[in-house]
């Protein structure tokens, strides 16, 4: 297909395509001749994984670039995409304090998850433990337990649902899509679960 | 204490300080002369939620008055000030098809969630499942039932958090605070517990 078809199909721009395969995101067509390069079903694919990496992920374009080197090697392991599409998501530049990383990570112990260094988590998480522990309200902490069990039995799906998918390119662009799409629906669903709640309290008191 | 003085307890500069008040954010302190205003512990606490706010939750301006208001209204209740804080959070603008509304509201029902209208969650899931759909990736909501366990179970720790403080002012504040933080708790330790798994699953193969 020509890239107005392409266009047409993707919903994305014929000027925003060209930019992708000057940045190397997409790759290019095949030149049919002057002013004519064709484009197939595999162009469309990646189309829908940058934009779910650039719209949903709130990636930038560098950083859908790491992601996407990262899905193209040959010898990258699941592992290794993973950590790479959780870093890549847009996240605290802040610091966590000692004492809260050091927290974070005996709470994981405790709960014998195996904890890569440099883990995205454990800093969003101990920047948290940091702000209650400004806000004065380290009573919160007896939350963790609760938040923690949530965690580990949405990351069970959540792998559970990788690791069937044989082909590489498709586990990647899961890894990757899941990554963004499985936050957003999990905020999204505590605050629908919140509403329920506090209306059953309200109704109580 | 002088202004000097709630800058350094505060960690927030003289000027921004003056700035919060100019907008209607905090309180005025009391005018004890010519370039002497008087602030006290309430400023302070006022403060550490004002950048809780814009920090954390990464409101702006505008949108913190907005909770500040509900918290301060006297006759505001728990439900509309958490109404209030859960849809001043940013989040994507995107309208969500028909279909995925009504998948979400009926994934509710079955669950017995009493759902509002205007929930800010329905709109966040369903985008989502605009996504997959796009994708051609249906097949992940089979992950749905295992997301909504999680944030019910998330959500009443959430609810039976708040419910036990009296006043109304620290109830407000920590429905505010626990929105924005819990959702980053939540994704932090979402990606500890996926690197953990997809370790074991690694070792296994």
């Amino acid at each position: 297909m020509r890239i107005s078809e392409l266009s047409q199909l993707s919903g994305v721009s014929t000027a925003s395509i060209k930019y992708y395969v000057r940045a190397g995101l997409l790759h290019e067509g095949a030149r049919q001749g002057y002013n004519h390069t064709e484009y197939d079903t595999s162009h469309q694919e990646r189309l829908r994984l940058i934009r779910v990496l650039l719209d949903e992920g709130g990636l930038t374009i560098a950083k859908a670039q790491t992601v996407l080197a990262a899905v193209d090697a040959p010898d990258a392991s699941l592992v290794e995409i993973m950590e790479v599409a959780q870093r890549a998501l847009p996240m605290s530049r802040q610091p966590a304090s000692p004492w809260a990383v050091a927290l974070v990570k005996e709470a994981c112990s405790q709960r014998d998850w195996i904890v890569e260094e440099g883990n995205a988590g454990i800093m969003m998480v101990a920047q948290v433990l940091d702000v209650l522990h400004d806000l004065g309200r380290l009573d919160l902490l007896s939350l963790l337990p609760a938040y923690a069990d949530a965690a580990d039995a949405v990351a069970r799906a959540d792998v559970g649902a990788i690791t069937p998918v044989k082909d590489r390119a498709g586990t990647a662009n899961m890894v990757v899509v899941g990554t963004a799409l499985g936050d957003r629906a999990l905020q999204g669903l505590r605050r629908i679960a919140q509403g329920n709640y506090v209306r059953r309290e309200a109704a109580k008191a």
